[in-house]
């Protein structure tokens, strides 16, 4: 993996950065705490890849049961390296969806993972109640379909299960790279061990300069242009593959750096869909972005197109790689920096790298900006507002204000 | 369907709007175009129904072949209203997933609809291409198994195949109430008849005021928000059906407003899982954005949790509404303005209406911004770009730019 930054310097785009910038940024002096830095090589994914295989031997699909931090992680290995495995995630409060998925699955011969730190999560303990309602109707006892992972003074841990894992020490959204991330992988066949690995290779001696280390130099380079009016960034992998990795980066850079009023807005995108969609504001909309894309390397399936103009003898992944050089050219035209980060193919090594590299870009930036990209203090209140508002009397003030802004004012 | 505003006035937020500067916005006298506003009135449903129905009683699955606004619509119309049904959507060039399509469809029982506007679009005849092949090497004579839905001056109206179908007089983000969005939802078996009388209902008489019309007054809240600092407009619907609404929203808002440096960013979320994602930052981060929630209306599932602490007896149809209360009334404590647009279920009638409201409130914000909601000037040079670099000679100034911007300056 290697990241480009050629257009985000002043060489390229108005407004750009120099190396010296980036190089003094003091991204190379932010203290990134072991339990994140770390966290590769101390998970054990030999343990990891032989639960996963017995899970494999006795089930056939993997219902991962978790929201948020504890769901994009797996979701973005198995997209990315096993798309067509029959896992699937369970990360929202939706009966008609919930409802779809165990009619579709073998409820006997499907295990359920729930994955959750505090083993108080709503949404998941909802969704695991429902699942053991209907696990039992179907005849099945649950403990013996259902496995956990969760944090050492979860309630869940007193759960009858098939399995209990220990959630790694890290906030949920650093969790890829640990059970939480990679069970699911596991299950589907995915070479965990080197996803893991590839990790450890993104991790860079800590007196290596910011232009030596990808994860440091993203990170000073979106905290930079930030401070020069930069409120959105663009996460634009080309390759559906990649579209979850792109919804791993939304939830872990808006979580990590949005608040105390500063954080950039992270926007989803996949190429070459979006340039229909996306681009268009991009490139003559507000000056205000900075676009990454995610080159996957080239792919071996080797379309040709046969009998279209100037597409004749042209193949999908020529015509893909032309798109994004385009649309790279097409933003520094217009002065809006991108980056490209480049990878040798979707494997789990590059997988693995990609992850672990956000992940201390997100530290890093959130560290330059002053601001704690472990916590997530806006969205405590609206958890007990909920509490309250389905009965739960310790969240009575919250429950008022809920009540309070009921009425309607102005319907049309 | 309705549009609650109350979390958009002043009253509830600081910042926020009055009544009569919706009402006296000038969204009232905003000139939308017949061929737009009257779409659904246009649109012969039953023909579509008909047509789709005829498709599904000789082929087993649907491959729509088209990019941008040649996709989204009738991606959303399916994915609500249809989810399981074995349609799917080529939008991409990307031969991975491409071939992996092709492998778990059955060929020879399989239909593939190409869409394009101008017959050009280089994503959609590269994947045509594809097919026609892939078809070819299965023993199926390529006509057999491929309709066309393109513009009356189109070279795809040569095509040999089992039926060509006009696409409307609109820009193709504004299709989706059309055979454009419509033919993958008939061939699903959904009610086509149905949703576009929903487009109809969304209609409303000229002389009616701005607080008599949702689009207009959506678009007015949306441009006048706007003005006041909002930078980014969230769509976040609480439905999974409804994700993919949230993608033809991004769309339709980007391509059409974000031009002459200006333009709210559009974000997709979906609740309740984004909660756990983008909302820290829509509560805590910068001041500047609207948030907009789909509320889907009730399910019947009917899903109860049981044996868990405050949530016994409560269904996941009450939690999820718990939540979305919840975090509207977080939204608010914040001053961050919201709206929310709510639904009588997930219907076809529903989704009719939903779209063609969201079509005319962008053509109002559009007009009351200045700039034209049906071009998309930014993204025709990445378009001849792309020619150039492939070989076509008549865009080599295209090309040398793309050159141009290629070496590598700093790479880490």
């Amino acid at each position: 993996m290697n990241v480009d930054l050629s257009n985000v310097l002043e060489e390229r785009v108005d407004g750009g950065l120099t190396r010296d910038k980036v190089a003094e940024s003091g991204a190379d002096e932010v203290d990134v705490p072991e339990n994140v830095a770390r966290l590769p090589e101390r998970t054990d994914a030999g343990e990891i890849a032989e639960a996963g295989a017995r899970l494999a031997e006795r089930f056939d699909a993997f219902v991962n049961i978790g929201i948020g931090g504890s769901s994009l992680g797996g979701a973005t290995v198995v997209d990315a390296l096993a798309p067509d495995a029959p896992v699937y995630f369970v990360d929202n409060v939706d009966p008609d969806a919930l409802a779809r998925l165990l009619d579709s699955v073998p409820l006997r011969d499907t295990v359920f993972s729930v994955v959750s730190k505090s083993g108080r999560t709503a949404e998941t303990v909802a969704n695991y109640a429902v699942v053991r309602d209907a696990l039992r109707e179907a005849g099945v006892e649950p403990s013996e379909n259902t496995v956990v992972t969760t944090g050492e003074a979860s309630p869940l841990r007193d759960a009858d299960t098939r399995a209990t894992f220990t959630f790694a020490d890290v906030p949920g959204r650093y969790s890829a790279l640990s059970t939480v991330g990679l069970l699911p992988a596991a299950f589907a066949g995915v070479d965990v061990e080197s996803v893991v690995r590839g990790g450890e290779d993104g991790a860079v001696e800590r007196d290596a300069g910011v232009l030596d280390d990808a994860g440091r130099a993203l990170g000073a380079t979106n905290h930079l242009l930030g401070e020069g009016g930069v409120r959105a960034s663009v996460m634009m992998p080309y390759a559906e593959r990649l579209e979850t990795f792109a919804d791993w980066y939304v939830q872990i850079w808006a979580e990590s750096l949005g608040k105390d009023g500063t954080g950039q807005t992270p926007v989803r995108a996949v190429g070459a869909t979006d340039q229909h969609s996306l681009l268009q504001l991009l490139v003559d909309g507000p000056g205000d972005k900075l676009v990454t894309f995610v080159d996957p390397g080239g792919s071996e399936d080797g379309f040709v197109v046969e009998d279209e103009g100037y597409l004749n003898g042209v193949s999908l992944d020529e015509l893909r790689s032309a798109e994004l050089d385009a649309t790279r050219a097409s933003l520094v035209r217009d002065d809006v920096p991108n980056v490209r980060v480049e990878l040798d193919g979707v494997t789990p090594e590059e997988v693995g790298e990609l992850l672990y590299t956000y992940e201390i870009a997100t530290v890093v930036a959130g560290r330059l900006a002053g601001v704690n990209p472990f916590d997530q203090p806006g969205v405590e209140w609206g958890k007990r507002a909920a509490r309250g508002a389905l009965g739960d009397d310790s969240c009575a003030e919250e429950r008022e204000v809920v009540g309070s802004v009921k009425e309607t004012l102005l319907r049309v």
